[in-house]
């Protein structure tokens, strides 16, 4: 079995109203010198087999058709 | 000036329907053999100054106060 973890984050340009609500949040609750904040998400999967090769290419495909938006989203894949 | 990501993730045994939603998809896309789906979050920010013990040190206070429900959610910091 096969643990990774694929990371999906905006586009440098992309705007993020959810990061900057956050900022705002947190120099709200005080925290000083806090800048550009930028939402993403993670996804940990479980792939069955243990051929990595295959399972970064499968796991590509998943992100291109599913897990990111790729018009707006850049991603990442880490393979434990 | 500190680069940093912030990674929230469920903790074990908390339910994650989003996950499982996901998992579904994936199937359906015919994607086989892709098991524990869980979604979590990624915040990437940038703090003012040059000292990574006290970025962090406000980094985890930032987690507990607000990025992260400490009840059913772990986080990790990683400055880069």
């Amino acid at each position: 079995m096969i643990k990774a973890r694929v990371t999906v984050t905006l586009k440098n340009g992309v705007l993020d109203p959810q990061g900057k609500a956050i900022e705002g949040a947190l120099s709200a609750l005080g925290f000083e010198g806090v800048d550009h904040v930028r939402q993403g998400k993670v996804f940990d999967l479980e792939l069955e087999g243990t051929d990595k090769t295959k399972a970064e290419a499968e796991l590509k495909a998943m992100c291109e058709k599913l897990l990111a938006n790729t018009v707006i989203e850049n991603y990442t894949i880490s393979i434990a």
